[in-house]
């Protein structure tokens, strides 16, 4: 048994299959690249990887299967797939998944290729673990899927605490000691058990918190929306490879960008915090409907309309939109007076605070310092056109 | 300058009228005020007094009053206010209010009798503090009296964080470095300055999870109501004098309850956690209106109905009516695009918390273990009739 | 199963024999004794109890035996010991060990008459656990009591951090979860694993910064010993039976203390912290052998010797003589290369924080503050002499 | 006013000449510097920067210079030295200073030559700040360089609270709030004011105890030797400027060793944690004093020897020899009983804990693990020599 001190969780003990995914080549990866991409540029504090946040999903998988009674070759496939849940993620984690998802039409949690042969699949099999029902699994497919990937899995958990400690912003302290005990099959679905209301409260109200004040804070996703511009720039100029592109780690990334002509600029930019300005930022109501319903090549042409308009390079134009609201925890399900129950149908609070994620909702435009009063009349006139 | 260590806010310094206050009676009598009166019944390790919460408001008092520039006689008296806010307070604090109320005529925060003289007059006088401004920021008066007493005083940031220390419930952990930035003067009003939507919701949040895990837990309810009941019991059996009785620490109401045959019984089951059970709990819908505005002497009325046609004993009956719920934060000030704006026009989130407030609204009827289920026939009877 | 929240280790699940003992009235009654005593007079926020305290051993104690594959029985005895090892203490725990030891001729440990018979018996037999063994690993005897009360206990490990939690002072924080993991027996030693040195180090380390500020603060050593005074006092002016004294809570000591003229302005003194001062407070080179090996009768006559002297009365002289100083954790015994060895033959630092505990030793007279000067002039003269 | 919440202190707040030293490429190149190097090999929660620690280390000064009614020019310049203490940093920091300083002969507090001309020499001067003054103080010359570079410096206790932050690992929790408060000068010395003399350990004691568990884990030493091996190496086989070198980033370093044929080999087994194993494990009195006097030179032809010996290519072969052990806090001064002493002539902890250090030393020689036992024997055989 070899016990790794975590400073979230206290010592998280790995054994058998899970010790030896962690000194393969794809988990040791996940040290490079950062939990919260961006997010540093506003919180300096916040450089945890998706390494020890692996860490922690497994050690918060274990125990829910240690309180539930499963063990052997059950325990060790979710425990794998708690481990191995984010090696599917590219450099900068979300920030690059539109890239990687257009490029390659996958998304971060289909990882069947990367299980499928090699050192994760020689692993695997050695310890007699089905690589494809892990897979599975990292896909939230089947009973314990939702316990790895679902409105109830660990991963929130263990990343709402961990960001919480590392940004030292405290609103995402839920009490992982509560939800590991709380958990529980009703047929075959993952539930809260009796009088975890306000358990399950706990988790949307710290992701609205922590949204608000962390994870969309406005300089992140400004730097967010460079990077990404950035990578399909990147891949546009050089003939780099797309599979390449998705396991290189952040750091490769700031290289490539930096040597590459065409993004220099925005890896300087990114290197020494000189970000875009926000030329226009505006709220739900103010976006036209087509322009949410833009798909990335329609977004695409409209920065280039919005530069010509404003007399400004093509790439000093970013325009972010991010999708419609959604709050996937509003189907968490808690058992209440012996049933079980959605939690929109039992908290009045839910329906507060997918108002409130509509209220915090901005759309944005960046461009230059210099630029962005020109990008932001230009922009303007569009969308109100 | 002397600075005493305090397990929440670290270092506080206090110095002048504030370190001679710290050393009269009256506020040392607060060491033996428990902060959250009969919660430690459900956690244990939630002994933490009216002393250190009362520092530690008058520590972020004194933040707030330095970010804003104010000091000299001003930030004294605000100062004494915020150490001395809590003195009117009776054994066991909230939980004897009604009591006081109802025999003295008044509430906690009317501190006028407790400064016109004696030993914190003479104190506020030596520094040339006046007592009746001081009274009246107690009562919340004024510009800085809703820093002392207001929808966003500090005493709520004070106790939202210590609770969650000591109680080891995460819930309450607003972010007082943050609070005590954002908080400014426009006009006469104090109000968060932008960008602060969130910081206004997590106050709200904090206090609405706690009050569903802590402050409003069945079993911290039950044992408070059986404590109430025998306060009065204790004053109607005994001579004992009501301004004695408001002067007693939370040991000495225990042991006057013990030695008065009325109340013996009651003090050796809050002792050894002998409680009474739930006989009924219902929720807001079930409770019939006249139930909701009946008065005390109404409320004691039915509990010897209730005992009546249960057959026991009038005092093995506790109803336990609160208030209809309420939720003052939602009207605190916050500046959005450079206007000042109620939160409750502001965040969506308002609404859904006033309505998770009133879903978590309970109704209780308590009675010993033996006499439950007879008790909860009756008043169930009483109640759909 | 029923998991309580301690504000330190997060859920405790308490289960059989243990669950039924939280509920007798002897554990109850730990609710109500100071695991600090005196000590909130210089820290206002430790006020944490030794029912807390004690569950927290019993949480240390089972993840132990959990480790050492330890269950069924054995494991019910030891974890019973551990919830009972404090039930022995009198009020204000350690201040009364003296008179109760000098009355009664036993120590906190020896807890055989509590265990013989009423509801502790009861419990204990109802679920099969032999009093006499609990009793006998309270002492420290066997194997097992190495881990309730010897030099690597986790009495020791639970009061460190927990005293460093509610305190503030960040000196006590010791790893619990990398001691629970490393002990382990060797033959019949309990003893720490291969590469701990650091963590043996650790818990003598811990234990000397928090004497030096917390646990020997001068401030709480004065109030102790007015206490510890005040009881004999008590003792000796009313018919207190000393087995009644022995089982009073903080508070009905206090209650006592007021009521009896003897001792009414002690008890004044200390609930509005109106202390004596220091009139003599001397290193261990300055003390004589005849007074470091005087016993408490002796003491006492020195007192009213030099009250005589300074011409006061015999209660305004306290002497406060604590014995030469010791320090257990040195046996401690960790495996180094294979072997077992005593940590001070390991590691050098003993020998240090020996010489240090004899810099910090001192020597206190206490007196009011209009009577230090002349009682420290009369008690320097008799230490001279 | 700009504030940053940082995980460890809360809110930084920078103004002035530090807000605009923080957008120079200078600092922000911190951000991609670790503060713990190859310690996340162990501890893989310690992914934190100098950039977070320099922010943490100027708050600390400017906490200080408040205390002492410092502020003006003064003030500005040793909080400009106190943000640029660690700018002289080369990669992976403390694992490249010996190449750095044979390569151009200076040691990462010189900073002069950063200072001189360019953005930060700008920055000083439009907010008059003497950047000659800056680098004095850097390299702890005068009466506050004591503060930025001395043994009660601020630097050290940052470091120690936030490396147990993110470590994990509670034994350098040294009390920043107490220490802020302690530091005072007398004359022109940097002391800690009476009654601190435990305040002056406990830095000692963390450090001491950090040592042994963080910061000289033999796994954190063998991956930190490889890499400094490799990075002379890298300098040897291509034509890399020493002084681009040193303005490297960690990850900036990682991949110039990765491209480089010399050094890919070292670069993949740190990327994917394959690191050689201890060969040789040596306490001090097993070291010959040649070998503890030997220059970097005579090191590397000592390696030659046993790879020769072993039979072994010249670079699986990694002795690691630290100097003989010091310990630069035992000067701090403190007050007692009103005169400043060393601490080394007040505390007998200092003495034991000077010990500890040395019994804890280790030599080390490291080897591929299929190397291992070939390279210890030929290591031991040329030590007993």
């Amino acid at each position: 048994m070899r016990a790794i001190k975590d400073a979230v969780h206290g010592y998280v003990e790995v054994d058998g299959v899970a010790r030896d995914l962690l000194d393969t080549a794809a988990v040791q990866r996940l040290r490079h690249v950062k939990q919260l991409s961006t997010v540093r540029l506003v919180y300096p504090s916040a450089n945890h990887t998706r390494f020890e946040h692996s860490l922690g999903v497994y050690h918060l998988a274990r125990r829910v299967l240690d309180g539930l009674g499963v063990d052997g070759a059950r325990a060790d496939a979710v425990g794998a797939a708690a481990l191995l849940h984010d090696v599917g993620h590219g450099p900068y984690g979300h920030q690059t998944e539109g890239v990687i998802e257009r490029r390659l039409g996958r998304h971060h949690d289909d990882v069947d290729h990367l299980l499928a042969d090699g050192e994760l699949a020689a692993v695997l099999e050695s310890h007699g673990v089905d690589a494809g029902a892990v897979a599975d699994l990292i896909a939230g497919e089947g009973r314990f899927g939702q316990l790895v990937s679902g409105d109830l899995d660990v991963d929130r958990t263990d990343y709402l605490v961990r960001d919480a400690h590392h940004t030292g912003v405290p609103y995402g302290t839920v009490d992982p000691g509560r939800l590991v005990r709380a958990l529980r099959f009703v047929d075959d679905d993952l539930v809260l058990g009796e009088g975890n209301v306000a358990t399950a409260e706990s988790l949307l109200v710290a992701r609205a918190l922590m949204n608000a004040t962390v994870y969309r804070h406005h300089v992140s996703r400004i730097a967010g929306s460079m990077l990404e511009r950035a990578a399909e720039a990147l891949l546009d100029a050089t003939g780099l490879d797309a599979e390449r592109f998705a396991r290189m780690t952040d750091a490769e990334l700031l290289a490539a960008l930096r040597e590459c002509e065409a993004t220099a600029d925005v890896a300087a930019r990114l290197a020494e915090r000189r970000l875009y300005k926000r030329a226009v930022w505006a709220e739900l109501d103010a976006v036209p409907a087509w322009l949410l319903d833009a798909d990335h090549e329609e977004v695409r042409a409209l920065e280039r309309e919005v530069a010509a308009e404003a007399g400004v390079d093509g790439r000093a134009v970013v325009i972010d939109c991010p999708g419609r609201p959604s709050m996937p925890e509003t189907e968490t399900r808690v058992v209440v007076g012996g049933e079980v129950r959605r939690l929109r149908e039992q908290s009045p609070l839910v329906e507060g605070l997918q108002a409130a994620q509509r209220a915090q909702w901005r759309f944005g435009v960046y461009a230059p310092a210099d630029a962005a009063d020109a990008v932001g009349d230009a922009a303007s006139a569009l969308l109100d056109a």
